[in-house]
Protein backbone atom coordinates (compact mmCIF):
# COMPACT_ATOMS: atom_id res chain seq x y z
CA UNK A 1 0.00 0.00 0.00
CA UNK A 2 0.96 3.49 -0.37
CA UNK A 3 1.22 5.73 1.90
CA UNK A 4 -1.90 8.15 2.07
CA UNK A 5 -2.07 12.17 2.78
CA UNK A 6 -5.08 13.94 3.16
CA UNK A 7 -4.83 17.67 1.89
CA UNK A 8 -7.30 19.87 3.12
CA UNK A 9 -7.82 22.92 0.11
CA UNK A 10 -8.65 25.99 1.95
CA UNK A 11 -10.77 25.32 4.72
CA UNK A 12 -13.13 27.04 6.11
CA UNK A 13 -14.33 26.16 9.25
CA UNK A 14 -11.90 24.97 11.95
CA UNK A 15 -14.69 22.18 13.46
CA UNK A 16 -14.64 20.27 9.87
CA UNK A 17 -10.53 20.41 10.41
CA UNK A 18 -11.09 19.01 14.02
CA UNK A 19 -13.17 16.09 12.97
CA UNK A 20 -11.57 15.39 9.85
CA UNK A 21 -8.14 14.75 11.48
CA UNK A 22 -9.77 12.74 14.10
CA UNK A 23 -12.04 9.96 11.70
CA UNK A 24 -8.22 10.14 9.56
CA UNK A 25 -7.06 8.47 13.16
CA UNK A 26 -9.91 6.50 13.30
CA UNK A 27 -8.73 4.16 10.24
CA UNK A 28 -4.83 5.14 10.87
CA UNK A 29 -3.82 7.81 8.74
CA UNK A 30 -2.18 10.41 10.55
CA UNK A 31 -0.39 12.74 7.57
CA UNK A 32 -2.57 15.84 7.12
CA UNK A 33 -1.93 18.36 4.79
CA UNK A 34 -3.61 22.00 5.03
CA UNK A 35 -3.57 24.70 2.08
CA UNK A 36 -4.22 28.21 3.65
CA UNK A 37 -6.85 26.43 6.09
CA UNK A 38 -8.35 28.72 8.05
CA UNK A 39 -7.59 29.51 12.27
CA UNK A 40 -6.89 26.44 14.26
CA UNK A 41 -7.90 27.02 17.77
CA UNK A 42 -10.06 25.63 20.52
CA UNK A 43 -12.93 24.21 18.52
CA UNK A 44 -10.60 22.35 15.77
CA UNK A 45 -8.67 20.48 19.08
CA UNK A 46 -12.28 20.13 20.43
CA UNK A 47 -13.65 18.22 17.61
CA UNK A 48 -10.19 16.61 16.94
CA UNK A 49 -10.55 15.04 20.21
CA UNK A 50 -7.66 12.50 21.05
CA UNK A 51 -6.92 13.00 17.69
CA UNK A 52 -5.32 16.04 18.77
CA UNK A 53 -1.75 15.00 17.53
CA UNK A 54 -2.90 14.56 13.96
CA UNK A 55 -3.74 18.47 13.94
CA UNK A 56 -0.37 19.72 15.70
CA UNK A 57 1.56 18.00 13.05
CA UNK A 58 -0.26 18.66 10.26
CA UNK A 59 2.19 20.82 7.91
CA UNK A 60 0.67 23.52 6.17
CA UNK A 61 1.54 24.12 2.40
CA UNK A 62 1.34 25.37 -1.26
CA UNK A 63 -1.02 23.14 -3.32
CA UNK A 64 2.45 23.43 -5.84
CA UNK A 65 4.19 21.42 -3.05
CA UNK A 66 1.68 19.12 -2.47
CA UNK A 67 1.83 18.14 -6.45
CA UNK A 68 5.38 18.12 -6.33
CA UNK A 69 5.67 15.95 -3.05
CA UNK A 70 2.77 13.66 -4.40
CA UNK A 71 3.18 10.47 -7.05
CA UNK A 72 -0.72 10.55 -7.33
CA UNK A 73 -2.84 13.29 -6.92
CA UNK A 74 -6.08 12.03 -6.35
CA UNK A 75 -8.98 15.12 -6.21
CA UNK A 76 -12.26 14.43 -4.77
CA UNK A 77 -16.11 16.37 -6.21
CA UNK A 78 -19.63 16.47 -5.67
CA UNK A 79 -21.53 14.48 -7.22
CA UNK A 80 -21.60 16.04 -10.49
CA UNK A 81 -23.81 15.72 -13.92
CA UNK A 82 -24.13 12.22 -15.59
CA UNK A 83 -23.05 14.09 -18.73
CA UNK A 84 -20.00 12.82 -20.54
CA UNK A 85 -19.34 16.35 -21.52
CA UNK A 86 -17.00 17.55 -18.55
CA UNK A 87 -13.99 15.32 -19.90
CA UNK A 88 -12.43 17.51 -17.01
CA UNK A 89 -14.35 16.00 -14.00
CA UNK A 90 -14.85 12.75 -16.31
CA UNK A 91 -14.23 9.84 -15.61
CA UNK A 92 -14.68 9.16 -11.78
CA UNK A 93 -14.03 6.55 -9.77
CA UNK A 94 -16.01 5.61 -6.67
CA UNK A 95 -13.86 5.20 -3.45
CA UNK A 96 -13.99 1.17 -3.27
CA UNK A 97 -12.70 1.67 -6.82
CA UNK A 98 -9.59 3.83 -5.53
CA UNK A 99 -8.30 1.33 -3.63
CA UNK A 100 -7.76 -0.99 -6.24
CA UNK A 101 -6.28 1.32 -8.25
CA UNK A 102 -3.41 2.50 -5.84
CA UNK A 103 -3.03 -0.52 -3.52
CA UNK A 104 0.04 -1.71 -5.76
CA UNK A 105 1.75 2.30 -5.60
CA UNK A 106 4.74 2.30 -3.71
CA UNK A 107 4.53 6.26 -3.20
CA UNK A 108 2.90 8.92 -1.59
CA UNK A 109 -1.18 9.16 -2.55
CA UNK A 110 -2.18 12.51 -1.56
CA UNK A 111 -6.47 12.83 -1.46
CA UNK A 112 -7.39 16.24 -2.54
CA UNK A 113 -10.66 17.55 -0.25
CA UNK A 114 -11.52 21.27 -1.64
CA UNK A 115 -13.10 23.78 -0.16
CA UNK A 116 -16.87 23.56 2.00
CA UNK A 117 -18.67 25.64 -0.13
CA UNK A 118 -16.76 25.21 -2.96
CA UNK A 119 -14.91 22.45 -3.74
CA UNK A 120 -11.72 21.92 -5.86
CA UNK A 121 -12.05 24.66 -8.84
CA UNK A 122 -11.24 23.60 -12.27
CA UNK A 123 -7.67 24.75 -12.50
CA UNK A 124 -6.76 21.89 -8.92
CA UNK A 125 -9.03 19.27 -10.42
CA UNK A 126 -7.19 19.72 -13.98
CA UNK A 127 -3.86 18.37 -12.51
CA UNK A 128 -5.42 15.44 -10.95
CA UNK A 129 -4.31 11.84 -11.97
CA UNK A 130 -7.70 10.60 -10.69
CA UNK A 131 -11.07 12.00 -9.78
CA UNK A 132 -12.68 10.34 -6.92
CA UNK A 133 -16.64 10.70 -5.92
CA UNK A 134 -18.56 9.33 -3.57
CA UNK A 135 -21.99 8.35 -4.64
CA UNK A 136 -24.60 10.27 -2.72
CA UNK A 137 -28.39 10.89 -3.00
CA UNK A 138 -29.29 13.23 -5.62
CA UNK A 139 -32.47 14.49 -2.93
CA UNK A 140 -28.98 16.07 -0.92
CA UNK A 141 -25.52 15.02 -2.07
CA UNK A 142 -23.40 17.66 -0.28
CA UNK A 143 -21.38 15.86 2.42
CA UNK A 144 -20.01 17.47 5.12
CA UNK A 145 -15.94 17.34 4.47
CA UNK A 146 -15.52 15.10 7.37
CA UNK A 147 -17.67 12.55 6.59
CA UNK A 148 -16.27 12.65 3.18
CA UNK A 149 -13.05 11.96 4.90
CA UNK A 150 -14.40 9.65 6.75
CA UNK A 151 -15.72 7.14 3.46
CA UNK A 152 -12.54 7.30 1.94
CA UNK A 153 -10.32 6.96 4.50
CA UNK A 154 -12.96 3.66 5.35
CA UNK A 155 -12.56 2.46 2.86
CA UNK A 156 -8.65 2.76 2.08
CA UNK A 157 -7.72 1.57 5.60
CA UNK A 158 -6.82 -1.92 4.62
CA UNK A 159 -7.75 -2.67 8.07
CA UNK A 160 -9.30 -6.05 7.61
CA UNK A 161 -12.07 -7.45 10.04
CA UNK A 162 -10.32 -8.38 13.75
CA UNK A 163 -9.77 -12.25 13.61
CA UNK A 164 -11.61 -14.42 15.74
CA UNK A 165 -11.14 -17.80 15.33
CA UNK A 166 -13.78 -19.62 13.86
CA UNK A 167 -14.09 -23.15 14.40
CA UNK A 168 -11.90 -25.46 11.92
CA UNK A 169 -13.55 -27.80 9.59
CA UNK A 170 -12.20 -30.55 11.72
CA UNK A 171 -14.12 -29.00 14.86
CA UNK A 172 -17.07 -28.83 12.89
CA UNK A 173 -16.94 -32.78 11.77
CA UNK A 174 -16.74 -33.35 15.20
CA UNK A 175 -19.64 -31.14 15.98
CA UNK A 176 -21.80 -33.09 13.54
CA UNK A 177 -20.34 -36.76 14.81
CA UNK A 178 -21.32 -35.65 18.07
CA UNK A 179 -24.94 -34.50 16.65
CA UNK A 180 -25.21 -37.81 14.77
CA UNK A 181 -24.62 -39.58 17.85
CA UNK A 182 -27.25 -37.88 19.75
CA UNK A 183 -30.03 -38.18 16.83
CA UNK A 184 -29.46 -42.08 17.72
CA UNK A 185 -29.71 -41.37 21.28
CA UNK A 186 -33.44 -39.61 21.01
CA UNK A 187 -34.29 -42.71 18.41
CA UNK A 188 -33.77 -40.47 15.45
CA UNK A 189 -35.01 -42.79 12.07
CA UNK A 190 -31.99 -43.78 10.15
CA UNK A 191 -33.91 -43.70 6.92
CA UNK A 192 -34.15 -39.91 8.30
CA UNK A 193 -31.30 -39.32 8.79
CA UNK A 194 -29.20 -38.15 5.71
CA UNK A 195 -31.74 -35.40 5.23
CA UNK A 196 -31.71 -34.28 9.22
CA UNK A 197 -27.91 -34.41 9.20
CA UNK A 198 -27.62 -32.39 5.84
CA UNK A 199 -30.42 -29.61 7.25
CA UNK A 200 -28.35 -29.07 10.14
CA UNK A 201 -25.01 -29.14 8.27
CA UNK A 202 -26.66 -26.46 5.99
CA UNK A 203 -27.95 -23.82 9.16
CA UNK A 204 -24.45 -24.58 11.39
CA UNK A 205 -22.39 -24.16 8.20
CA UNK A 206 -24.02 -20.88 6.94
CA UNK A 207 -23.77 -19.51 10.30
CA UNK A 208 -19.40 -19.46 10.34
CA UNK A 209 -19.69 -21.28 14.25
CA UNK A 210 -16.66 -19.72 16.18
CA UNK A 211 -14.72 -22.03 18.52
CA UNK A 212 -16.84 -20.82 21.27
CA UNK A 213 -20.03 -21.65 19.41
CA UNK A 214 -19.22 -24.94 18.33
CA UNK A 215 -18.41 -25.39 22.11
CA UNK A 216 -21.18 -24.18 23.67
CA UNK A 217 -23.35 -26.62 21.38
CA UNK A 218 -21.14 -29.82 22.45
CA UNK A 219 -21.80 -28.32 25.74
CA UNK A 220 -25.49 -28.25 25.56
CA UNK A 221 -25.69 -31.76 23.68
CA UNK A 222 -23.92 -32.85 26.40
CA UNK A 223 -25.99 -31.68 29.06
CA UNK A 224 -29.40 -33.34 27.00
CA UNK A 225 -27.29 -36.48 27.09
CA UNK A 226 -26.90 -36.72 30.85
CA UNK A 227 -30.75 -36.25 31.66
CA UNK A 228 -31.42 -39.41 29.05
CA UNK A 229 -28.58 -41.28 30.85
CA UNK A 230 -26.32 -39.83 33.66
CA UNK A 231 -23.20 -42.40 32.43
CA UNK A 232 -22.97 -40.90 28.78
CA UNK A 233 -21.84 -37.90 30.06
CA UNK A 234 -18.65 -39.00 30.99
CA UNK A 235 -17.67 -41.11 28.04
CA UNK A 236 -18.02 -38.15 25.38
CA UNK A 237 -15.85 -35.97 27.80
CA UNK A 238 -12.74 -38.62 27.15
CA UNK A 239 -13.81 -38.20 23.56
CA UNK A 240 -13.66 -34.69 23.41
CA UNK A 241 -10.09 -34.71 25.26
CA UNK A 242 -9.23 -37.20 22.42
CA UNK A 243 -9.53 -34.65 19.83
CA UNK B 1 -33.42 -3.97 0.12
CA UNK B 2 -35.49 -4.11 3.04
CA UNK B 3 -36.58 -0.13 4.85
CA UNK B 4 -34.06 0.46 7.02
CA UNK B 5 -34.04 2.73 9.84
CA UNK B 6 -31.30 4.14 11.74
CA UNK B 7 -32.05 4.60 15.65
CA UNK B 8 -30.07 6.26 18.20
CA UNK B 9 -30.19 5.42 21.91
CA UNK B 10 -30.05 8.26 24.40
CA UNK B 11 -27.59 10.46 22.14
CA UNK B 12 -26.15 13.10 24.43
CA UNK B 13 -25.33 15.59 22.25
CA UNK B 14 -27.13 17.34 19.59
CA UNK B 15 -25.23 18.31 17.39
CA UNK B 16 -24.47 14.57 16.54
CA UNK B 17 -27.84 14.00 16.07
CA UNK B 18 -28.17 16.84 13.23
CA UNK B 19 -24.94 15.54 11.98
CA UNK B 20 -26.57 12.17 11.64
CA UNK B 21 -30.30 13.20 10.09
CA UNK B 22 -27.44 15.06 7.46
CA UNK B 23 -25.01 12.73 5.92
CA UNK B 24 -28.34 9.93 6.39
CA UNK B 25 -30.22 12.11 3.72
CA UNK B 26 -26.74 12.13 2.12
CA UNK B 27 -27.38 8.22 1.35
CA UNK B 28 -31.13 8.45 0.84
CA UNK B 29 -32.06 7.25 4.34
CA UNK B 30 -35.32 8.99 6.12
CA UNK B 31 -36.26 7.06 8.87
CA UNK B 32 -34.74 8.18 12.08
CA UNK B 33 -35.97 7.11 15.64
CA UNK B 34 -34.66 8.51 18.66
CA UNK B 35 -34.62 6.64 22.51
CA UNK B 36 -35.31 8.68 25.28
CA UNK B 37 -32.55 11.57 23.64
CA UNK B 38 -31.48 14.72 24.94
CA UNK B 39 -32.88 18.48 23.59
CA UNK B 40 -33.22 19.14 19.68
CA UNK B 41 -32.83 22.79 20.07
CA UNK B 42 -30.89 25.36 17.29
CA UNK B 43 -27.83 23.32 17.48
CA UNK B 44 -28.85 20.34 16.28
CA UNK B 45 -30.91 21.89 13.04
CA UNK B 46 -27.66 23.74 12.15
CA UNK B 47 -26.35 20.50 11.99
CA UNK B 48 -28.60 18.80 10.17
CA UNK B 49 -28.77 21.66 7.41
CA UNK B 50 -30.78 20.97 4.56
CA UNK B 51 -31.78 17.69 6.03
CA UNK B 52 -33.83 19.19 8.53
CA UNK B 53 -37.02 17.41 7.12
CA UNK B 54 -35.23 14.23 8.44
CA UNK B 55 -34.75 15.66 12.45
CA UNK B 56 -38.48 17.19 12.02
CA UNK B 57 -40.03 13.69 11.25
CA UNK B 58 -37.74 11.69 13.80
CA UNK B 59 -39.69 9.81 15.96
CA UNK B 60 -39.29 9.25 19.53
CA UNK B 61 -40.06 6.38 21.02
CA UNK B 62 -38.97 3.19 23.72
CA UNK B 63 -36.50 0.39 22.83
CA UNK B 64 -39.38 -1.76 23.49
CA UNK B 65 -41.25 -0.32 20.34
CA UNK B 66 -38.21 -0.63 18.26
CA UNK B 67 -37.96 -4.19 18.77
CA UNK B 68 -41.78 -4.83 18.21
CA UNK B 69 -41.36 -2.57 14.97
CA UNK B 70 -38.18 -4.10 13.51
CA UNK B 71 -37.95 -7.29 11.45
CA UNK B 72 -33.88 -7.49 12.37
CA UNK B 73 -32.44 -5.49 14.80
CA UNK B 74 -28.94 -4.84 14.27
CA UNK B 75 -26.60 -3.29 17.18
CA UNK B 76 -23.45 -1.23 16.31
CA UNK B 77 -20.38 -1.74 18.60
CA UNK B 78 -16.81 -0.25 18.66
CA UNK B 79 -14.17 -2.65 18.39
CA UNK B 80 -13.77 -4.59 20.87
CA UNK B 81 -11.29 -7.67 22.82
CA UNK B 82 -10.43 -9.82 20.12
CA UNK B 83 -11.31 -12.76 22.53
CA UNK B 84 -13.57 -14.95 21.89
CA UNK B 85 -14.76 -14.75 25.09
CA UNK B 86 -17.21 -12.00 24.64
CA UNK B 87 -19.71 -14.11 23.27
CA UNK B 88 -22.59 -11.90 23.46
CA UNK B 89 -20.35 -9.26 21.01
CA UNK B 90 -19.64 -12.04 18.96
CA UNK B 91 -19.32 -12.97 16.00
CA UNK B 92 -19.45 -9.23 14.70
CA UNK B 93 -20.03 -7.99 10.90
CA UNK B 94 -18.44 -5.45 9.03
CA UNK B 95 -20.55 -3.10 7.21
CA UNK B 96 -19.84 -4.61 3.65
CA UNK B 97 -21.29 -8.03 5.15
CA UNK B 98 -24.53 -6.35 6.87
CA UNK B 99 -25.02 -5.32 3.14
CA UNK B 100 -25.15 -8.65 1.85
CA UNK B 101 -26.79 -10.69 5.16
CA UNK B 102 -29.93 -7.75 4.71
CA UNK B 103 -30.14 -7.32 0.79
CA UNK B 104 -33.00 -9.89 0.80
CA UNK B 105 -35.03 -9.00 3.35
CA UNK B 106 -38.68 -7.77 2.98
CA UNK B 107 -39.28 -5.36 6.12
CA UNK B 108 -37.65 -3.39 8.41
CA UNK B 109 -34.12 -3.32 9.59
CA UNK B 110 -33.16 -1.18 12.90
CA UNK B 111 -29.83 -0.52 13.47
CA UNK B 112 -28.93 0.66 16.61
CA UNK B 113 -26.32 3.38 17.92
CA UNK B 114 -25.70 3.81 21.47
CA UNK B 115 -24.87 6.64 23.68
CA UNK B 116 -21.55 8.48 22.65
CA UNK B 117 -20.07 7.60 25.93
CA UNK B 118 -21.17 4.24 26.46
CA UNK B 119 -22.33 2.61 23.46
CA UNK B 120 -25.28 -0.07 23.83
CA UNK B 121 -25.60 -1.53 27.00
CA UNK B 122 -25.37 -5.36 27.55
CA UNK B 123 -29.14 -5.89 27.61
CA UNK B 124 -29.84 -3.67 24.52
CA UNK B 125 -26.99 -6.04 22.66
CA UNK B 126 -28.71 -9.37 23.91
CA UNK B 127 -31.83 -8.48 22.06
CA UNK B 128 -29.83 -7.73 18.24
CA UNK B 129 -29.72 -10.28 15.71
CA UNK B 130 -27.11 -9.34 14.19
CA UNK B 131 -23.69 -7.36 15.56
CA UNK B 132 -21.71 -4.86 13.75
CA UNK B 133 -18.82 -3.09 13.93
CA UNK B 134 -16.74 -0.68 11.86
CA UNK B 135 -13.33 -1.99 11.96
CA UNK B 136 -10.99 1.30 13.24
CA UNK B 137 -7.32 1.62 13.90
CA UNK B 138 -5.83 0.21 17.73
CA UNK B 139 -4.68 3.48 18.27
CA UNK B 140 -7.78 5.30 17.89
CA UNK B 141 -10.78 3.24 17.83
CA UNK B 142 -13.44 5.78 19.43
CA UNK B 143 -15.29 6.80 16.22
CA UNK B 144 -17.97 9.80 16.66
CA UNK B 145 -21.49 8.92 16.38
CA UNK B 146 -22.24 10.63 12.58
CA UNK B 147 -18.84 9.43 11.29
CA UNK B 148 -20.51 5.80 12.31
CA UNK B 149 -23.42 6.13 10.53
CA UNK B 150 -22.16 7.88 7.78
CA UNK B 151 -19.99 4.85 6.99
CA UNK B 152 -23.23 2.56 7.79
CA UNK B 153 -25.07 4.72 5.27
CA UNK B 154 -22.95 4.85 2.41
CA UNK B 155 -22.33 0.51 2.64
CA UNK B 156 -26.49 0.08 2.50
CA UNK B 157 -26.84 2.94 0.39
CA UNK B 158 -27.00 0.66 -3.17
CA UNK B 159 -26.42 3.98 -4.78
CA UNK B 160 -23.93 2.89 -7.96
CA UNK B 161 -21.97 4.92 -9.44
CA UNK B 162 -23.47 7.17 -11.98
CA UNK B 163 -23.28 5.60 -15.58
CA UNK B 164 -20.83 7.22 -18.02
CA UNK B 165 -20.80 5.16 -21.17
CA UNK B 166 -17.36 3.34 -22.04
CA UNK B 167 -16.51 2.78 -25.64
CA UNK B 168 -17.84 -0.89 -26.51
CA UNK B 169 -14.99 -3.37 -28.04
CA UNK B 170 -16.03 -2.29 -31.27
CA UNK B 171 -14.99 1.47 -30.78
CA UNK B 172 -11.79 0.49 -29.05
CA UNK B 173 -11.02 -1.63 -32.17
CA UNK B 174 -11.78 1.12 -34.40
CA UNK B 175 -9.52 3.23 -32.37
CA UNK B 176 -6.50 0.30 -32.60
CA UNK B 177 -7.14 -0.08 -36.30
CA UNK B 178 -6.68 3.78 -36.35
CA UNK B 179 -3.49 3.82 -34.56
CA UNK B 180 -2.15 1.03 -36.54
CA UNK B 181 -2.86 2.69 -39.95
CA UNK B 182 -1.22 5.68 -38.01
CA UNK B 183 2.28 3.96 -37.48
CA UNK B 184 2.24 2.80 -41.00
CA UNK B 185 1.49 6.68 -42.26
CA UNK B 186 4.15 7.49 -39.65
CA UNK B 187 6.81 4.60 -41.50
CA UNK B 188 6.81 2.81 -37.72
CA UNK B 189 8.65 -0.47 -38.71
CA UNK B 190 6.67 -3.45 -39.18
CA UNK B 191 8.72 -5.97 -37.16
CA UNK B 192 8.04 -3.89 -33.87
CA UNK B 193 4.40 -3.39 -34.80
CA UNK B 194 3.26 -6.34 -32.76
CA UNK B 195 5.03 -5.20 -29.44
CA UNK B 196 4.00 -1.40 -30.33
CA UNK B 197 0.31 -2.44 -30.31
CA UNK B 198 0.17 -4.30 -27.42
CA UNK B 199 2.18 -1.69 -25.35
CA UNK B 200 -0.69 0.57 -26.46
CA UNK B 201 -3.38 -1.94 -26.06
CA UNK B 202 -2.45 -2.56 -22.72
CA UNK B 203 -2.04 1.13 -21.67
CA UNK B 204 -5.83 2.28 -23.27
CA UNK B 205 -7.05 -0.81 -21.96
CA UNK B 206 -6.41 -0.87 -18.73
CA UNK B 207 -7.70 3.24 -18.50
CA UNK B 208 -11.12 1.86 -19.15
CA UNK B 209 -11.70 4.75 -22.07
CA UNK B 210 -14.91 6.29 -22.54
CA UNK B 211 -16.81 7.38 -25.83
CA UNK B 212 -15.57 10.72 -25.74
CA UNK B 213 -12.10 10.02 -24.53
CA UNK B 214 -11.73 7.18 -27.51
CA UNK B 215 -13.16 10.09 -30.16
CA UNK B 216 -11.06 12.76 -28.32
CA UNK B 217 -7.71 10.09 -29.60
CA UNK B 218 -9.45 9.46 -33.15
CA UNK B 219 -9.24 13.78 -33.15
CA UNK B 220 -5.94 13.62 -32.40
CA UNK B 221 -4.53 11.09 -34.87
CA UNK B 222 -6.65 12.61 -37.83
CA UNK B 223 -5.25 16.22 -36.34
CA UNK B 224 -1.43 14.47 -37.17
CA UNK B 225 -2.43 13.01 -40.38
CA UNK B 226 -3.89 16.11 -41.97
CA UNK B 227 -0.55 17.80 -40.75
CA UNK B 228 1.74 15.22 -42.75
CA UNK B 229 -0.77 14.55 -45.24
CA UNK B 230 -3.80 16.82 -45.82
CA UNK B 231 -5.67 14.66 -48.17
CA UNK B 232 -5.90 11.62 -45.72
CA UNK B 233 -8.58 13.70 -43.37
CA UNK B 234 -11.19 13.58 -45.58
CA UNK B 235 -10.81 9.69 -46.76
CA UNK B 236 -10.71 9.06 -42.71
CA UNK B 237 -14.02 11.27 -41.75
CA UNK B 238 -16.04 9.19 -44.77
CA UNK B 239 -14.38 5.92 -42.79
CA UNK B 240 -15.69 7.11 -39.51
CA UNK B 241 -18.82 7.86 -41.11
CA UNK B 242 -19.28 4.16 -42.22
CA UNK B 243 -18.50 2.81 -38.49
Amino acid sequence: MPHVRIVLVEPIYEGNIGFSARVMKNFGFTDLVLINPCKIGNEAYARASHADDVLTHATTCSFHDVITSSHILIGTTGEISKSVCHSMRMPYFVPGEIRTMIEDIEGTVSILFGRENWGLNNEEIRQCDIICTIPTSSKYPIINLSHAIGIICYELAGICRGEYPLATREEMDHLYHHINEYLDLIGHPSFKRIMTMTLIRRILGRSKLTIREASTLHGLLRRSEWHIDPNLEKFNRTNDRLI
